[in-house]
């Protein structure tokens, strides 16, 4: 995978003031040179690293294309490790374009996505969970998601590997001295210890299981499903949650069939809103489906918000209850009775008093208080303030520390998932007396998993696939 | 004008692999430096000026924010002119807003649009005509209009209008020295000498006053108006020239009553089309509102695409042609027989015939051939790529050398329009023999004006009123 021809890429977007163009690899420095001139002394190739140069650049017909500043990093101290030039140049595309071209002209390629990164990653600048973490850290849109992709980038979390790959190596070493002497019927490793060292492991691993659950809430946002009866205004209530019209309003109950997502940052978290389909009996297939999804969608969430609508028939707003609100055990859930504008206070108050009792009757265990109802007005806004401050509450998602570990990434979590599992194999093994080949083959898997999320074992296809999620440029 | 207190901005568009944050003043370094630790070596404090430090930003809670690279260019070797660092930071829109945050905390405040620019103006690093170019070069989209900006930035405009302004005080030297002396009756400038000085100035003044149409026309586009009688596929020509859904296309005769303009750049040269109302006799108001314009737009234009329908009334087509082609004298002409897919070829070539016929009765003085004569079908796109010859042809715009010095910009026309008058009324009170010190007066005017492009001579509003246009970051 390691090649070092010299590729090039616009590392900024279309827009604003200033593009910058990278080159890397081995010929960047001869590249750019013999397209540039310095204003004042010394040529390109004959600067010091790190330093900065004022000068025109020349197409390779000898006209002026730009009046630039160059960036001189030398590998193996530049981001990718090799030698890197950017070049920042006026924020015009037809600059950007011709630049490209002639770099192109001069024997640059142009770059893959991710493919600084990943270069980065080859030349041994970082390993694989370190090299993700930069796309993590661009796309961090909040403060929660920020620090954990600093986190991660930072490389807590590869340390706790390396840890975690040390004792499973020593934990190995002990088994197979074992293995290797067991016809002298010599025990080098005290099972004991070997057990108790497994549970350490496996609590490690545990621990970083679990933290996917808040590291993926907090890096993608928490689900708050919205469900409620048809036409209750759910989808009214998701647009003046997300501040516009996301999702299609009109009267006719059963507007909304699919499921719409927004995403929102409220206070620094970010909740991931999905309104629903309206409860109500139906013959309509393609309605019937959408209140199977609202269903599954409702159990995947950690947050519910039940609309009401306190004019309905009370008939209806209990066969839509008996419904969502069983699947609400375990959850934080507010009721959200709609549309107070246009609600003498005596209904508002007799609906919301029924509500509660349905609750009671069918939704077990949750718990809720006064701060769990809610009596607004989506269409005008109304105490949609309240409704955030109860959905900031109910996320209460803990305050990470800036030397956290939290495992935020699906390829992370789906990896450490089966090293635990692993894990507990060699336990299992362990105490069914299976002999010390068998148990470390299951220990040789777990360091395997491990060593996939760091990146010391991957295949050319892993790579691919998780640097072409990465933009161009970087 | 002039303060040097700091400014800082996002120099980059939102998006890409990496942002750019400018901070610029005389407190550059040490705000910078208070939220920055550099992984390696001296403080940035220390740092030489031209040099690139990798380090850690941290904001003033102490946080990690993001890894960065540094550019340190200390006045008056920058942009500017003043102490500026450039902070090359991950392209995440919460980084960014949380750096310039920080910034602002620390002393620094959000520069105003071009404000950059303002400053390396104020701090005399480049004339108004380059400040200018700079907001030029960022919006040229083509070759074209990239070398006029270019040219213009690089100050061959500025040298000329240096020259023209030492002459212009030589003359008003002689001139004053012939008043002082007027007494005594001593002619120290010779009034012939004199003359042939203000024909050359007057010259070269109206050369660059000419050039203003050709470079309008590189840097907006060349003018081209589509006309015609109603429903003859004027709009969907421009569509297929846009390769866009730009203008509502309808069978309704009618459709079009504002004039729909599109840039498109064709083989490197920019044309500006624009589709017009077609002509008929209508009682309606707003159309006929719609027809004045058309002609209006006509008689602007330097290129008209004439739209004839071969399956329309000989009389209708007629009465289109009245109106329009007397307006087409000195212009580049072109029938456009549109509809060739859905014509018989004997009915098309009559429709030729006659367009042609009426073209030489009612277009007084175009020159056109065979080549000005195009049967498309704009709906399928038939001979669109032998229309877009046409309008190259037509076009003929000169090649611009890379030293040619072109105006391009609006405000320097006018104050060359307003130099040339200055100096034609200086050789007409020549002429009549007016006493020296009234004739020096407009001589004066005349420096003035071409002082007032350079920016020697100009007002806050003056300045406030060009930088206003650029980007934040420039």
């Amino acid at each position: 995978m390691i090649n070092n021809d010299t590729i090039c890429a616009l590392a900024t977007a279309q827009g604003g003031a200033l593009n910058v163009i990278r080159v890397s690899g081995s010929k960047a420095v001869e590249i750019t040179a013999s397209l540039f001139v310095p204003r004042n002394g010394k040529p390109l190739k004959e600067r010091k690293t790190h330093t900065v140069i004022f000068g025109d650049v020349f197409d390779v017909r000898g006209e002026l294309l730009d009046e630039v500043l160059l960036t001189l990093m030398r590998g193996p101290r530049s981001y990718t490790g090799e030698d890197t030039v950017e070049i920042s140049c006026h924020a015009s595309s037809y600059i950007a374009r011709e630049l490209l071209m002639n770099l192109i002209a001069k024997g640059a390629r142009q770059a893959q996505p991710g493919e600084f990164t990943m270069r980065a990653f080859l030349n041994g600048k970082m390993d694989l969970s370190r090299a993700e973490a930069v796309a993590d850290v661009i796309a961090s849109g909040s403060r929660a998601s920020h620090r954990l992709a600093m986190n991660q980038l930072k490389g807590g979390f590869s340390r706790e590997l390396a840890q975690l790959h040390d004792k499973l190596l020593h934990l190995t070493t002990l088994m197979e001295l074992e293995l290797d002497f067991s016809e002298e019927d010599v025990d080098f490793a005290d099972r004991t210890q070997l057990t108790a060292l497994c549970v350490e492991i496996e609590k490690v691993i545990a621990r970083l299981v679990d933290s996917f659950g808040i590291g993926n809430a907090m890096k993608n946002g928490i689900p708050v499903a919205i469900v409620g009866e048809t036409n209750t205004g759910k989808s009214t209530l998701l647009n003046a949650l997300l501040h516009e019209d996301r999702a299609i309003v009109s009267d006719i109950s059963g507007t909304t069939r699919d499921t719409i997502e927004g995403v929102m940052n409220i206070g620094g978290t970010t909740f991931r809103f999905i309104d629903t389909a309206g409860i109500r009996v139906t013959t309509d297939i393609v309605e019937q489906m959408g209140i199977e999804r609202t269903l599954d969608e409702l159990s995947k969430c950690n947050i519910a918000l039940w609309v009401v609508d306190p004019t309905m028939d009370k008939e209806k707003i209990e066969t839509a209850a008996k419904r969502l609100l069983p699947l609400c055990s375990g959850k934080k859930l507010c009721i959200v009775v709609n549309k107070c504008d246009a609600t003498d206070s005596l209904t508002l108050s007799q609906a919301m008093d029924y509500a509660v009792a349905l609750v009671e009757e069918y939704a077990d265990g949750v718990e809720y208080d006064k701060e769990n109802i809610c009596a607004i007005s989506a269409k005008l806004g109304t105490n949609i303030d309240r409704l955030q401050d109860f959905l900031l509450t109910a996320a209460a998602l803990p305050e990470i520390s800036s030397d956290a570990v939290v495992v935020t990434n699906v390829r992370h979590y789906e990896a450490l998932c089966l090293a635990l599992a692993d894990i507990q194999r060699v336990q299992q093994a362990m105490r069914d007396g299976f002999p010390g080949d068998l148990v470390s083959e299951d220990l040789r898997q777990c360091i395997n998993h491990l060593s996939e999320i760091i990146g010391t074992v991957s295949s050319d296809s892993v790579l691919q696939n998780i640097f072409k999620n990465f933009c161009i440029g970087k």
